[in-house]
């Protein structure tokens, strides 16, 4: 059973002067979502943002940003045009758009060069493609910004192919728990004081979210052994005190090769398990916005199994 | 501009009963190449095979074999269904279709799925992708071999992505000549003895075929900066006396990452430049038949160049 673990992004910040996006309601987020062709399974808040377990991966809300990842076949430029259409051109202080390349592109509902000309209809903005079209990629496109300054918007992403190991097996087990998975992803260790919540999927997948005050993160699990796909994105600075978050996870997982990406922050590779450096690349993406990618691969050489069609 | 140069193949064996497929005409073989959208530029011919270069890559016909690969979005399953249907399921002793991963898969006119459940239709077989899907992988169909026993077919295929440095820059530049490009690619001294026939393309691209006796070799050049991929096929053995084919091409080519598959023939990585063994495979297609896939990456790291969309 295939499924597209890899992820659409949207980050929207509205102007200072729009009310609080929080206060539109759970209707309109869902609205949002269906227009993704999503849907909102859970739902918990702090003081800060309102963070939402999606059919297909996260929304999170904060009064002034949103953020929603979505992975499958979803369609999430249609979430953009239509929270533009919704509260006007003028609220938006910046808009990204992104998309991970897909194990099964042909699947999908739309390429990124269609998502693209859908939204340039509305927002005129800048896009790119980092990596090439073999391997890893990523497509970003970043709306041009109005007059008003947005503040510099700090997350990075971890993003794992191929697990491997004890803990990737039991993510492939009927066997598995919410309590379980944390434990052996060492969440409370690694995010203290963070709030969950969280989902499993059938017959296989997890989702969770976190909060801390205006801090989050979201790890989404596609265990599939032929093509598994574990991803990871916060605003927390991914080393904490006397650990690195992704390195540790990293360990962890033990995938075959990783992405890193990191928005207004260099991540190091300090801690990474034996690998070597494939490829990187700095991007200014808007005069005060500079995306990092870097791609690793293991050392070692992996013994493929064929798959019978 | 982007071209898809990774190639779909049909390698066919006819019972020994039936008549030469020489004798079928070029109208025939042009009616074969129609059908997967593509045509016939040139032709050469020795005593054992007629070999065609194509619009998009080459046909080889030997009085009981053919062989055909395609590039861009060509549909080549049509070709072999019609082959079997001009001249019968009987007449096939073997049959292979083979699919590289494509680097805008959604582009294509069809999945490997698709074409799989066509061929299916008329001929029954094992199917298999070697290779995971978030990077170089293969598709394999071998339809099941009748009563009569087909000697093993040895070739080898050397795959190279992401070309770079004075050879790659001249494949790109407008000043390319056919004498320029077999000199560079040393093609005399690695295939001394071969009878070529070959054609540039406009505004980029190179195909080659050679013949020499019952040995054929051929080489497609897709030179594009943003996605370059050059591939070679021969059933010469890749080692000759004092040099190796293959090492001798990647460190003329300089790709970033290749793939090596040998069909009865262990290719050994004695002399190629400095790099990783990321995957290995050996899958045993028929009773006596192996294919060995082989890949291979750089070990520095490459400071990717973001493409503006």
């Amino acid at each position: 059973m295939f499924f597209e673990g890899s992820e659409k992004k949207i980050e929207v910040v509205v102007s200072s002067t729009t009310p609080s996006l929080r206060q539109l309601g759970d209707g309109f987020w869902a609205a949002i979502v269906a227009s993704a062709n999503a849907e909102i399974l859970s739902k918990m808040s702090n003081a800060y943002c309102d963070a939402y377990i999606l059919s297909e991966s996260s929304l999170f809300v904060w009064d002034h940003k949103f953020l929603m990842l979505t992975c499958g076949t979803t369609t999430l430029a249609d979430a953009v045009l239509l929270f533009v259409d919704k509260l006007g051109e003028n609220a938006i202080a910046s808009a990204s758009y992104q998309r991970k390349s897909e194990s099964l592109s042909h699947l999908q509902a739309s390429s990124f060069e269609c998502d693209l000309s859908r939204l340039r209809e509305k927002l005129s903005g800048r896009a790119y493609r980092v990596g090439h079209l073999d391997t890893h990629h990523h497509y970003i496109f970043c709306a041009d910004t109005k007059a008003q300054w947005c503040p510099p918007q700090n997350s990075c992403e971890l993003l794992m192919y191929h697990i491997k190991g004890d803990v990737a097996k039991y993510l492939r087990s009927d066997k598995q728990s919410s309590r379980g998975i944390r434990d052996m992803l060492r969440l409370d260790c690694l995010f203290p004081d963070f709030v969950f919540d969280d989902h499993i999927f059938e017959p296989f997948g997890y989702s969770i979210n976190g909060l801390w005050n205006e801090k989050y993160m979201t790890i989404h699990i596609t265990p599939q052994e032929k093509g598994s796909y574990v991803s990871i994105e916060t605003n927390l600075h991914f080393t904490q005190g006397s650990f690195n978050i992704f390195s540790d996870l990293l360990n962890i997982l033990n995938p075959r090769s990783w992405d890193v990406i990191g928005f207004n922050t260099e991540i190091t590779s300090e801690g990474f398990p034996a690998c070597i450096s494939v490829a990187s690349c700095s991007l200014p993406i808007t005069p005060s916005d500079t995306v990092y990618f870097n791609q690793y691969h293991q050392q070692s050489n992996e013994v493929l199994i064929p798959e019978s069609l």
